[in-house]
C-alpha cells in the first residue's frame, strides 16, 4: 500500500532467531566452573543458576511468541525491522540482569533492573506489534488475534509495580515476575483460535 | 486435528539448530589459551579436552537424532515448542558440567553431575518424541519407527546406574556414558528403515 | 554470465545472519557484570554501555541495508562470497574497539580507532555493493537504485574527518559517528523506490 | 539407493554455517580489550590480531568451498552428518590454536599445533568429500568435479611439512600456511567449471 516497500518476513524470522538463541546460551556462560570438585563449590551457583532457568523461560517465551506472532504476517518493512531490532535490544540486556541478580542472591537493587529491563522488552514487544498490525491493517488476521492485547498490557503493569515492590519486597517482585512468566508459558489461544478458524 | 494449532517446523529446527551449533562451540572456550609456549603448558588441558571431545560427540548425536526425528514429523504445536525448549535447556547445561568434569581430572561427582545432566537430556528427549507423537498419531511413520523406544528408555536407565557408580567407581561410570555414545552414534536405524519402505 | 559461476543467495545471507547475529550479542560480554549490589556498581558501566548502544544502532544498520541489497540481488559469486567475508571481518572487530571505548570513557585513540574500523567498513560495503552491481549488470535494478550512491561515499569521508577530528575533538568526533547513523537509520530509500516502481 | 536413507542437505547446511559463524567470531574474543588507552596498549596485541587475520580467511576459506561442494550434492546421509561434525570438530579448535599462536608470537610449539589442526580439518574434509562422493557416485557431477583433487592432497601434504619445519624454522612453516591459504582464496575452480558446463 501507499509505497510501503514489502520485504520477505524470512530473513527477519533467521535473524531473530540468531540472536535469541545465542542470548538463551550465552547466560550459560555466567555459570563460572567453580574451582574444587566438593558439591560444595556448587553451593554458590545456585542462586545464579535460579536465575538462569527464570532467563531461560522467559526468552523461551519471546521466542515462541515472536514465531507465533511472525506466523500470522505476511510481510514486514523497515519499520518493523527496527522494532525488532528493538525489541533484541532490550532481550541483549537480559544475560546482564540475570548475571547481576544471581551473583547479589536476588538483592533488591537487582531485582529492581531486572523488572526494568523486563518491561521495557515489554514495551517493545507491543510497538513491534503494533508496526505489524499498521502494515496489515486493523482488520488483519493478526490484529484480529491480538484484539485488545490485555495480556500485553497488563505484564507490562504488573513489570511496572514489580520494579517499585522491589525496593521494600524483592521476594514479592520476584514472585510477580515468575507469575508473569507462568502466564505466557502458553502460546498464546488468541492467535491460535483466530487462525484456526 | 481438534482445534490443535499447527506450525510449521522450519523455524523449530532452524533455532534449535542455532542453539545448538552455540553450545557445541562454546564448550571450546573452556580450552582457555595457557601461559608459555611449552608442549607442558598443554598437558593440564587434556582432561578438558578429552571431556569436550565426550560432549562434543554427545551433542552431535543429539543434533543427528534430533535432524532424523524432526524429518519424520510434519508440524509442530505449542507443547512440541516447549518440549523443545526443555531439551534445549538441559542441552546448555552440558558446556558447563563438561568444564567442571574436565577442570577436576573427572573426580566422582563432577562425573556423576555429567551424568545427571545427561539423563535428563534424555528424558527431555523421551518427552518431546511423545510430544511428537502425540500429535501426528499412534500410527503415524514416526510412531512406528520409534517402536518402543528401547534404546531411548535403556540410555536413561543407564545414565541412572552410572550417577550411582560415579561415587565409588567413576572410571566405570565415565565408561558407560562412552558406552552410551557409541550406541547413538549412528542414526537410528528404526527411523530410517521405516521410512525408507 | 561468461562462464560466472552462479549460487544462490540464500546461504550467503543466512552466513551472515549468523556472524552479524553473533557480532551484536557478544559486544553485551563486555558489560561485565559488577561485584556489589548497589547501583554505584553500574556507574562505571555506563561509558560501556552508551557505546554498546551505538554499535548495537550501527551493526543493525548494516544488517539492515545488507537485507535490503541482498533482496535486490539474484545470485551471487565467488568474488561476492570473498568480498562479504571482507566486510564481516570489519564488522566483527566492532566489539572489540566499542569495549576499548567503552572502558576508556571515549578518550580520544579509542575514538579514533573505534572510527577507523566504520570506515574500513563502510569501504568494505562499497565493495561489495560493487561486485554486486558488476555481476547483475549496470542496468539491473539493484544499479540503478544504488546509482551514484552519495550517502555510502559521503559516510565514508565522514569517518576520515571524524578519525582525523579525534586527537583535537573527540567528542565532536563521536558526534560525527552518531551523525552518520542517523543518516542511516531507515532503510535505503534509493532500492525501496527503485524496486517498488 | 540401495537402502540408503536420504536427508535434505538444508538442514546440514544452516547447522554448519551456524558452527562456522561462531568459531569465526568468537576468535575475536582473544582480542582482549586492554587497559590504558595508548596506542602502546595495542602493540602486544598485533600478533593475535594477525593470526586472528590469517584464522579468519582460514574459516572463510571452509565455508566457501563447503558451500560450493555442498551445492553441487543432492542429498546427504548419516555417514556425510558424521563426517561433517567431524569436520567441524577440527575447525572448532582453531581458535584455541589461533590465540595460543597469537599469545606467544608465532613461537615454534604453537605454530606446529596450529599447522596439526590445519592438516586435521584438511584430512576430515578430504573425508566428507569422499563420504559424498560415495553416496552420489562416481560418475556424478560432484567426483567430475572433484577429479583427483590434487590441490586438497597437496594441502595436507603441505601442512605435514610445515608442522615438521616449525622447529627448525617456524618463520618459514608460517609462510607454508599463508601459501595454501592463497592457494585456496579463490572457490574451486574445478567445481565451478564442471556445474557450469
Amino acid at each position: 500500500m501507499s509505497g510501503d516497500y514489502r520485504l520477505g518476513k524470512s530473513r527477519l524470522e533467521a535473524f531473530s532467531d540468531g540472536v535469541i538463541a545465542i542470548i538463551i546460551t550465552i547466560m550459560v556462560l555466567e555459570l563460572k566452573v567453580p574451582h574444587g570438585d566438593e558439591l560444595q563449590a556448587l553451593y554458590p551457583l545456585l542462586p545464579v543458576l535460579l536465575s538462569y532457568v527464570l532467563s531461560f523461560v522467559y526468552i523461551g517465551i519471546y521466542w515462541n511468541n515472536h514465531h507465533h506472532m511472525l506466523h500470522a504476517v505476511r510481510h514486514v518493512n523497515g519499520r518493523v525491522l527496527w522494532a525488532n531490532l528493538h525489541l533484541l535490544f532490550w532481550l541483549s540486556l537480559i544475560p546482564f540482569v540475570t548475571g547481576w541478580m544471581g551473583e547479589n542472591h536476588f538483592a533488591p537493587r537487582p531485582v529492581a533492573l531486572y523488572g526494568l529491563v523486563l518491561m521495557m522488552a515489554g514495551i517493545a514487544y507491543f510497538i513491534l506489534a503494533h508496526a505489524l498490525i499498521r502494515l496489515h491493517g486493523r482488520d488483519s488476521a493478526l490484529a484480529l488475534a491480538l484484539g485488545r492485547d490485555v495480556k500485553g498490557k497488563a505484564s507490562v503493569a504488573i513489570y511496572a509495580v514489580a520494579v517499585a515492590l522491589s525496593f521494600v519486597a524483592h521476594w514479592l517482585a520476584l514472585g510477580l515476575y515468575v507469575l508473569v512468566a507462568i502466564m505466557w508459558l502458553l502460546p498464546d489461544p488468541r492467535i491460535e483460535k483466530t487462525l484456526d478458524e
